[in-house]
């Protein structure tokens, strides 16, 4: 192997895949010599003309924060790629399960950007894939939820770039266990709705009727900057003053916040607690079943507004 | 060690918390003496008056099938437990991560079960924790998503039973990654909605109406026996037939089925397919999005209903 690969790199990634194929398959099952006949086979075939590898992209969701919830794929892709682009909801502790001398690039936009940034994001993960580089392209929660993903995997595969999508534990997911609210229940809620809350609340096409049922639980990712909007949009749409309701602060993370009210209150504690972005706004009976000491084990519930 | 627990499973537990505990911190630090001083601290608080442990539950997402989408706190936990308790769509390669010497019970319910079988899974958990076991209650997909999870937290809360809710990706999520499908879009779906297709489709309580509304994202579970009653509703509500929509058959999984159509004609290559339960119903634009050579590596897209 040493002799066919020179570089490193090459002879990293012929291990792995040798150790994943029928090569390991046979060296398990005690049958040595197959097991060294495959190895040969798969050398001669790399080194037959296949000398430039195509790169490719892992289109990863990091999940809402603690590392502990990456799945086992994430994880080991990450561990995998020789470059990981990372947008600004990764945790710092998702990135330091990276491979140790990947390089790490951040990609995050930050409030204000212009529209270029997603294009140029799409001209690096192609440029990365091009060189021949395994490329981790990380992002917070799921990749498919609020992620932009299906415009990278688009961007991606126009040019031949194989991708493989990971899916994450999306932010809503990880807030209601981490915070003891199920999202769904027989008696109170038949559906979950996931929701934007970044673009104008107003906007054209939100359906704040819909929003505003009953039997339902709703999720606003990034929700906080236009909670006054959100709550008056609901209640003018015949949402009850009384519908409980919740804002939970970096989910998952030893830093989680919650704070909880109806949407008569909520505003007023959200302002005292001073609840800051990145949080998710959950709105529907489920909140008022929220058992906090059903969370997990880690994380600290500091600050929690006062039912005054 | 050995002379204050005389049970391996103690014993087991023992290390366990050391591992995570100061003395590990010490021990990685270089700090040999701190180490030992933690290390005999905690054996000493261990046996004080701290004989029978309390038992506790770690309710968890098993994700929606592979193995590989387990989180690596969920196959810790899974290793920890002495008994698991699963459910019908929990894959056997999912409890194959469980610890060798684990109890597995098999709680799953068969569609027709009497309404005593939720109750039952409640008296078990809370049996075995009484006994002071740790007992791990496996739930296909995400434990507050469809899992009636709430109402198990619940039930152990009241007795004080500590539990521990581990998010999964629910199946929607991991479907979706698998067949090249965003959920959201910027230019076609600014929400995405989970529902039970599982009830009476034309029952109380269904908005009809806002599920039809284009621009959003609505995936049914266990849609498949009322494929027809939905596709149904859906139209009448407003929906036009030319809306893309698939079904995906036991997701993420190497069996995992895609049929994909429009209102109007999915039923029909359904049938053709003879697509069977677990299956999910995905409808929206972002369906006519799909890029099949985005899904997950090992995922063999077998049967594919044709585009006839």
């Amino acid at each position: 192997v040493k002799h066919t690969f020179r570089r490193l790199d090459d002879r990293r990634r012929f291990w792995e895949e040798a150790l994943e194929g029928r090569a390991a398959t046979h060296a398990l099952a005690g049958r040595a010599d197959l097991a060294d006949f495959e190895l040969r086979r798969e050398l001669k075939h790399a080194t037959a003309g296949h000398g430039r590898r195509k790169g490719e992209v892992y289109l990863v969701g990091a999940g809402p924060g603690d590392p502990d919830l990456l799945t086992l794929k994430a994880s080991r892709l990450l561990q995998q790629a020789d470059v990981v682009l990372y947008d600004r909801l990764v945790s710092p502790a998702v990135l330091e399960r990276a491979r140790r001398d990947a390089e790490l690039i951040f990609v995050g936009k930050a409030p204000g950007d212009g529209p270029g940034t997603q294009e140029d994001i799409h001209a690096q993960l192609l440029r990365l894939a091009q060189q021949g580089k395994r490329v981790c392209r990380l992002k917070g929660g799921d990749p498919f939820v609020f992620g932009r993903g299906g415009e990278e995997v688009a961007a991606l595969a126009a040019e031949g770039i194989p991708v493989t999508v990971v899916p994450g534990i999306t932010a809503a997911l990880g807030a209601a266990a981490y915070a003891g609210i199920p999202l769904t229940h027989r008696d109170h809620a038949h559906s979950v709705t996931f929701v934007t809350g970044h673009e104008p609340a107003a906007g054209a096409g939100t359906d704040w009727a819909a929003l505003a049922r009953a039997g339902q639980t709703v999720v606003f990712y990034m929700g906080v900057a236009n909670l006054p909007s959100i709550v008056a949009n609901l209640v003018a749409a015949g949402a009850p003053a009384s519908r409980p309701a919740a804002v939970i602060e970096r989910a998952t993370l030893a830093e989680q916040r919650i704070v909880t009210g109806t949407l008569d209150t909520l505003l007023a504690r959200a302002n005292a607690a001073r609840v800051q972005s990145p949080a998710l706004l959950v709105v529907g009976d489920v909140v008022a079943l929220r058992d906090a000491s059903a969370g997990a084990e880690h994380v600290v519930q500091l600050h929690e507004a006062r039912r005054a």
